[in-house]
C-alpha cells in the first residue's frame, strides 16, 4: 500500500525549476549580502509582476515574511485587525508580536476564514481607540485563506477601501498566494493593488527555502532592509534564494504549480460536494468526514490532519503541486465511497 | 585580467558536497517542520561530533545562530560580556539586543581579538551589578576570531572556569570554528567541552544555507525551538537545510574545506610575514600594506576590503574553501614584490 | 446646581491617612532606592495581611503592577488566558506585551466578567499548545472584575485548581481587591492563597499614586527587582510611595474606604435593581437606562459614562470612597423615578 | 554625633512648596488621567519657560523619563551616542534598550564626563553605518554631568550643531538641569533650543515623585503619549504629579533649591581645591581623598559613596538642597584638616 499524502504542502518536493536554479548558482563565487546578480533583480522582477514600483527581499520563512513586513506597518502600540484563523493569530507562536515589539491582533470575524468591511465594524465596534488603547494600524488578510477560500478582487478592493479609510496600512499574507491568482486567473496586479506589503509565499509551491517580502510602500525600504537583518534573515550567500524566487517566476512556474495544485482539490471537491465546510478555491479542502471514515480512510494509507473539534469527524485534505493525479484519484474514489 | 576574490568567504561557492545533498532532498516529499529524516538525525551527529549529549537545529544565518543562543542564555536585564571586535557587537546590526529584548554587551580589551580573564576583569572593573545596572550572564568568544586568530584549548578552559566561577553562561560565536579546529588540529569536543551554545558555521566554509544552533543545556532545548519558531527561523521544508549540515559532517568535509582555505592563508601569510597586523592562524590576514600598493594589487585583479581607519594603509586579505590555489599564490608574489 | 461625579474612582480624593503619611515623610533625609524605612517595612506588612511570606514592590500605576507582575510569570513566547474585557487586553495600550517582550493575551468568555475553567476550556479548545502556537503559561483574573462583580472564594479556587492542573501561574489584577474583599467579608488571605502575583490597588481606593505588587513566588523576587528598575518603575525617594501603602494597611483604613464606596453602590442598586446589567458586588453599577433618561440625569448634574454600544443606553455607574452619600442618595432618588 | 548624609540628593527631603502643592491638590476630586487642572497646565508652563512650543508629561523616574524620550527618538536598530559615565548607559538596568525595543548605546570619550564633537568622532570612527550595523540616530547627553560638571551654552551648541549634520536627534539627561541653569546663571531657554527632547528632574532638587518630559518636536507627541500609557506610566489621579511640577516652576522654586545645592558644593570644593578630580560646576564633588581619611571622615559622623577602582582613595560627595548649611561647614573643615 502507498502512502498517500494529503497533510501539507509543506512536506512537498522542489519543483525541478527551482532545484536547477540552485545548482546554477552554486559554484561559482558571487559578492555576498544581496550584491549578487540574482538578488539585484528581484525588484525588478517584481515591479515587473505587479506593475508597479516595489521592493522585493526574501526571507526564510512565510511567518519571516509576514512578522517582518508587520513590524514596518504597525508600531509597538499598534493593533492589527486580522481574522481568528489568520496564520500570523494561530501558528507563528507570537512571531508578530516579537518582530512589531509588543503589537497586539485585534480578531474580527468573518465566513469562510474571509474578512468583509461589516466584519471588522462588528470586530471593532468596542475598541475607543483613546489613549488607553493600542492603536488599530493595519489590515492582514490571507489570501488564499485559511479555509482555502479565495478573496475576490472586488473583495479585496472592498477591504482596501475600508482599511484606507481608517488610515490603517495593508498587508496580505501570500502563502498561498499563487493558488489564489490560479484560481481567479487574474493579473497579479489586480490582487496586490492596494497593498503596502505582501509575503509572496515559493516554499508549498514547489519553493526550497526562500519566500518573498514585496514592499510596495517604498518610504519603509531602509527599515525593511535593517529589521530583515536585525532578525538573521539576511543570509551571506543570498544569491541561493533570490534565485529559487526568480526561478519560480520564469515561464511562470509558480502559476503552473499551483493550478496543479488546485486542480487536484477541485477534483476531490467533486468526490465530497455535499459535505464540504468551506467552498474549494484554492489547493485545501475541510470535509465533514462520516462517523469512521477517517479511520477507514488512514488504512487505505491517505494520510491528513483532522480538523475541528476533538470528535467532529472534520478532516483537512491538502492537494500540493507535485500530488500524483492517481493519488488524488484513488482518494477520490476512496471519498465517493465513503 | 581575471578577478581574484579574496574580499569574503561569503563569496564562495557551495561545495559539491552540499549541493548533491540538496538536489538528493528535493524530488520527494517529506514531513515539514524536522519531521524529516535528516532533521531528524541532526541532534545525533551533533552528539556524536562533540562527544557529549546535544541538540543541533539549523538557522539561516550566523547572526541568527548567535542572537536565537544568547537569547536563551541571557535575560532582558543581562548582560554579555565580549570583545569589541566581536561580530555580534559590530556587524549583526542589534540582533542581540532584539532577540535578548534589549540585553547589553559589554565590551573587555583583548590582544588579537581574544579574550582572556585579566582582559574581562579589567574591562568590567566599574561594573558593581547591583540592582540599577544589567546582570553579567553569559560570556560569548568568537572562534576563530574576528582577527583571524584562534583560541588554544587551553585559553578557551581559562575563560571557561572564569565564566564558570563568576555564573555565567558561555557561548561561542564559530562562523569559523572550522577554521579554528582544522588549525588547532585538535578534537572537536576539545573546542566544546565547556560551552552552553555554540554557533556551529556552515555557509562561510561550502556550505548554501544554513548554520546551526548546537545547544549543550539541554535544559534550554524547549525554549530555543520556541524562539525559533517565532524568530521565523523554523522552514516548513527543513530537510533541505538539515542536509546541508550533514553533508558539512559526512566524510569531514567541513573540515577538508577549511583546511583549504588556511592553508591558502598559510601561503600568503609567508609572503607578508613581517606586516601582518595579527597571526595568521584561520583563513584571514590583516596586513599593513604600503602607500600605493592598495591601489596596485587592485589594479592587478586582486579584491580586498580596506581595513581599520582611512588612510592606515590596511588590507583585511579572506581565503575561502575554494579560493583557486593560482589565485593565491598570484597574490602571494604580488604581496612578496610589494 | 452641583456636579455628582459618577464616572471613575480614579477622579476620587485621596484621603486623610495617606495625605498625612506623605506628609510626615517629607521633611526628612532618608536612604534613597527602598533603602528607608518605609520600604523596608512592605514585605512585612503584607506578609502578615496574606498569612505568607511575599514581597511587596511599589509602582505608580496598575498597568505598571499587572505587567511587570505578568512578564515575571510568562516568557515572551507564552500566552496569558483572560477575560475579553480584562483591564490588562482592553485597557492597557499594549503594556502586558511590551513587558513581557510579546505575550499573547487569549480570550476566553464568562458570564459577568468571570471566568470558569469550563470558560477557559471552551474558550482555548482549539488552542493546541504545538511549537506553532505560543505556551500558555499564566491566568490572570480581575477581583473585583470590570463588570462590578466579585468572585467568591471557591470560584477562584477552583480556578487556581484549573491553573495548577495545566502548570500555569496564577495572577490577580486586583485595582478594586479592596473593594472585593469588603464584599466578601473574608480574610485577604482567603483571596490571594492560590495567587504567584498581585497587583494591590489603592489607588482608586484613596491612594494618591502607589499601587503594590505583591509577589508570592519568591524564587522570582530578583526578577521583579530588576524588570521594574529596567521599567523606571524604581524611584529615587522611594519612601513616599511605600508610605501611602502602609496607611492604607494601618487601622484598615483600606477596608474601610472600600466599605463606603461599596455601600453607596449598594444604595443605587436598590433603586435600579431591575435594570442591572451585572449584580452589584463591589464599587461599579452598569445600569440599562430608558430612552432620554441618560440626559436627563446629566441635565440634573450627574456624570458618568456610557456604556455598551452606541446608543444602547447603558450606563457605567461609579462611586468612590469619598463619593458624598447626599450625592449617592439624590442619584439613587433621580434613578427611582428614571 | 550628628549623622551628616552627602551620598545622594536622591536621600533629600521634598520642599514644602512641593509638599504643600500635594495638600492643596489631595481633597477634592479631580478628572484622572491628565484631564484635571494641574496637569492641564503643563505644556503651558514649559512653553513659557523655554520660549518655544513644547509638551511636558510627568513621569514617576529619571529613567523613564529618559527611556521614554529616547524611545521616541531612536528606532529599535538605531544607535545613541552617549558618554561611557551617562546614566542612561551605567544606572538603568538597560532602560534605554527596554524602552526603544534594542537600540544601542555607543559609546564616545570626553573628559570631565562631557562630550564634543572629537570625542564622538574619535569615538564612532569605526562605526560604517552599512545595513550590518545599528543606524545612529541619536546624541543623549547629561547636563549637569554625572561628573558634576557643566556644558556650557556654546559647548551645547557645538554637539547640537554637530548632531544636526549628522541627522541625529539630541537629548537631555537633565536630573540636574537646575544646578546646571543655576550654575550658568543663564536662561533655560539657552540651554534647550537645540533639543528634541529633556528630561527636566525634579526629584533629587526637592521633588517627591515626578520628573517630567519635556518634548521639542510635537510631531512625536502621540506617540510619546502612548508609550508612557503602555509603560505603565500614566498615573490615573495624574494632579499630584503635575502639582509637583508646577510648584517647582512657581516663583522659581527650582532655581532657588539648585543654587542652595550648588552653593554648599562650592563651598566644599573650597576647602578640597587642590584634589579635585573634577571641576566643581554643579552639587557633586569628586574628590581625591588621602589615606585613611575616609574612614576618619565616617567616623565623624559623614556619610558618602566611595568612588573609582577599589582602594582608589576618591570619594563622591553630594549637597542637596535642604543638606544643612552647619553639615556642610563641618564637612569643610574637616576636609581642609584632611
Amino acid at each position: 500500500m502507498a502512502i498517500c499524502n494529503f497533510m501539507s504542502d509543506n512536506a512537498a518536493a522542489a519543483c525541478p525549476e527551482v532545484v536547477e536554479a540552485v545548482i546554477k548558482a552554486a559554484p561559482a563565487q558571487a559578492a555576498g549580502y544581496d550584491g549578487d546578480d540574482w538578488s539585484r533583480q528581484l525588484d525588478a522582477r517584481f515591479t515587473d509582476l505587479f506593475g508597479r514600483p516595489c521592493m522585493a527581499l526574501p526571507v526564510g520563512t512565510g511567518t519571516a515574511a509576514n512578522a517582518l513586513a508587520l513590524a514596518c506597518l504597525v508600531p509597538a502600540w499598534g493593533a492589527i485587525a486580522c481574522h481568528p484563523e489568520a496564520h500570523i493569530q494561530v501558528d507563528e507562536c507570537g512571531a508578530p508580536e516579537f518582530f512589531t515589539s509588543g503589537a497586539k491582533l485585534l480578531l474580527c470575524p468573518g465566513a469562510n476564514g474571509k474578512l468583509t468591511p461589516e466584519g471588522l465594524s462588528a470586530g471593532l465596534a468596542s475598541h475607543r481607540g483613546d489613549v488607553h488603547q493600542v492603536q488599530l494600524a493595519a489590515l492582514s488578510i490571507t489570501q488564499a485563506t485559511e479555509c482555502g477560500t479565495v478573496y475576490q478582487p472586488d473583495e479585496v478592493a472592498a477591504l482596501a477601501a475600508h482599511a484606507r479609510a481608517q488610515g490603517w496600512r495593508m498587508h496580505m499574507d501570500g502563502a498561498r498566494f499563487a493558488n489564489a491568482v490560479a484560481h481567479l486567473a487574474c493579473e497579479p496586479a489586480a490582487m496586490a493593488c492596494d497593498l503596502d506589503a505582501l509575503s509572496f509565499g515559493c516554499i508549498k509551491n514547489g519553493g526550497l527555502s526562500a519566500e518573498a517580502i514585496v514592499l510596495f510602500d517604498l518610504a519603509l525600504a531602509d527599515q525593511l532592509r535593517w529589521r530583515r537583518k536585525r532578525a538573521g534573515q539576511m543570509p551571506s550567500k543570498g544569491r541561493f534564494n533570490a534565485a529559487q524566487i526568480i526561478a519560480m517566476l520564469d515561464d511562470d512556474v509558480w502559476l503552473r504549480n499551483a493550478r496543479a495544485a488546485n486542480a487536484g482539490a477541485q477534483h476531490l471537491a467533486a468526490a465530497v460536494h455535499d459535505r464540504l465546510l468551506y467552498p474549494v478555491e484554492a489547493n485545501e479542502l475541510f470535509v465533514q468526514l462520516r462517523p469512521g471514515e477517517a479511520d477507514r480512510l488512514r488504512a487505505e494509507g491517505f494520510q491528513f490532519y483532522d480538523w475541528g473539534a476533538v470528535g467532529s469527524d472534520e478532516a483537512r485534505l491538502v492537494v500540493s503541486w507535485d500530488t500524483p493525479a492517481a493519488a488524488v484519484e484513488q482518494l477520490a474514489r476512496a471519498l465517493a465511497a465513503g
